[in-house]
């Protein structure tokens, strides 16, 4: 019987978008503490530093008590172990996610069976949503203002001029 | 923040498979109260009456203190509602299994906005066993000892001789 | 160069959805003459007969000029060419929608080459939608009020009274 | 290292198509003895007796000296061992019937693990084509010449005088 | 109604398939334009310029009246906007490309309503045809000659006279 | 009939995991001779040399009487006529697996019609794992012991000392 369930929700947020927001809004309501763990990946070409991901996830998850924004490397069942966490929280939007997450879970449970990951189907109306696909619009020159939250857009803006220019 | 997590894990449990209690074990690590819920459905042709498949769910999970076995008919979100669940507990195998669940998830959430659907994957030892196979092996004559718990394997061989005789 | 482009799109319609509107809706932008033919097939256990749910495409449709209901038996690709159409017009929902679709344009093209099957995707509020749940939920006691268009709901509310009760 | 290796290819085929012939042709190629099992199933609707079916196989097979037409019911791994066969052939046509193959090979593999499934895919110009799809053409009086073997059509045509017409 | 419907085709072509070929021909018996739209992207290691692959695809399709060949860069909707295109057109070869082809279709939909997508399904013998694939065999020294038009392997032989050699 | 099938297992092996010993073990009883086949690709950033990788191989099959190791480079077709192989031999996991395969096989058919693409499924208890997760555990720190053979950990523990920490 779970006492005090804690979760870690992993990922890269670059940018954090309208269906980051939402599962983060309702994995908080499943657990007692949940961890948003950014992803310290100096390899990928980022489009924000992740201090800046972690401000976006911040004021956006403000209203929400028992979120908290946190930085990993390393092994995810490693982190999450020194976390103490539980469960680790997945969002699924299509088939393809689907087979990775699987893989990542089977193997993450053969590391470490204590550790359970849960998954949240994407909502209908964020189904389509990818982070790569909202930094290819904003590099593009697109209007990404329909896809992340408000807080969001407002630094996106600031920091990419033409994001801002339709 | 959850208090008291309630969650459903229905099915038909025709027969009840290892890969169900899998499912079952690790469900009720996560929530305060799990609800194994056999869905009455006179329609299909069944290989267990809902009376067995309830004594064989008890016994299988009798050392799980926070596991209940119970019935419904009508909607799922209905019976959700009126049992105060929050949840919905649901394994996923493949991607056929991940298509179906995911229109349903999404129906309910249309249709009761305050229940989650929160999805565990199979373990991969279970990833390919179905009550519909196993009831096809046993409807064959086959052995179905492996894919099956040893106390439901003894009500079946009480109940379908044949299926003991390899 | 199309001249006068003519597309069926067939179903069963039973009963016709928010989806199958969306997609009449915007099949009828891109053809000049859209035919909405239901599959009259007595095999299936239908919720309404074909008659009633002509009468409510023919409702949902009425402000669209180039929109005709039309029943058909018999292979598709006969109707097609019965018909003068250039197109049959369908929906995907899912990857396993999008299967046996793939099979059966191929299958229609081997025998009619001349006609093509054209694809439209369901729109990501209606990507879990179909006629088979709406019957269920329906059959079920259950409200369908967010899943069929208006004058579709007022039909089955006078059929199914029991689907009102909510 | 195989001395002789036995296969057996089972399926219901009803009718036999130019895909289970493709499938035959190059499972021979691969095996020195080639058993095409005809499933005894009394309980779905058959356009063909089981004889019938058989007849149909030896004729467009007769060309190939290491392929024998059997009949089998119950458990598939079971005949397989009574046969004395290594292995089980089976043909994949689409990701749907990618995920039905992959558990039962599992399964057979789990009741007898010494029998191996090994899985052709099907010819690019046959990925479309099943017997349900040919049965229902055939049923609904079109013209099915292009995706059964001429002898499987000529057959056909004498017990189903409308598949003739057009 | 469609008094003149023009779609655009956009791709990398890099080389032009006889699937692109297969689709454009079919493409354009639907419209009364079909812009074939050539992606200006630096980034991707190309085997043509852009310069290259515009003149195969002019040549290939010179028999076609209303099919024009063009470049773009930027967001493909907002190059739609600007050539007053009606429909973007996509061929649909597998699941994977099915998956991302809806991401991309719902998030073009969210940008600019007002411009639908329309798919067609790869013909069964083109079902496993990709420029990449082609990039490659030819990049390894393959004969690519049954996969790309006679036009183009004319002048991929001239430009890499290895890919001539067997 | 097969008087002397001989098989190509291709792949590159960067490390061989239990998946692919699980593999050879299972392709070595289906063949004659069985020849697996390193690919040799510069461009990916790799784990092991291919020398390393050959003698792992090496020393986990030594007991399979009928199994080689090679390298290969080009069109894998072109090497399997060079060393007069029928078949190739490959294990599918996963759908997305599936898909890619499929392609490669069909596309290798087309050119190399003689030579047959034949499948195993991976096994359940494998049918996650794959050398890009565990590079990627490695390259983390984490411990792979429970994903490659003991020989396989060992050379890896001698190359990097910090998989072996944990």
């Amino acid at each position: 019987m779970p006492s005090s369930l804690v979760a870690i929700f992993p990922g890269s947020f670059d940018p954090p978008t309208n269906g980051h927001l939402d599962l983060i809004v309702r994995g908080a309501r499943l657990v007692n503490h949940l961890i948003v763990a950014i992803l310290q990946n100096t390899q990928k070409s980022a489009l924000l530093t992740t201090g800046e991901r972690a401000e976006m996830l911040k004021e956006i998850s403000a209203h929400l008590p028992n979120v908290e924004i946190d930085f990993f490397d390393g092994l995810l069942v490693d982190y999450a172990v020194r976390r103490h966490a539980d469960t680790i929280l997945r969002g699924i939007r299509a088939v393809s996610d689907y087979e990775t997450e699987l893989q990542m879970a089977l193997l993450n449970r053969r590391m470490r069976p204590e550790i359970e990951t849960v998954f949240l189907m994407a909502s209908a109306e964020y189904s389509f949503l990818s982070s790569r696909m909202v930094k290819e619009i904003i590099t593009l020159g697109g209007d990404a203002g329909s896809f992340v939250p408000e807080a969001v857009m407002r630094r996106l803006q600031t920091k990419f001029p033409a994001a801002n220019k339709r």
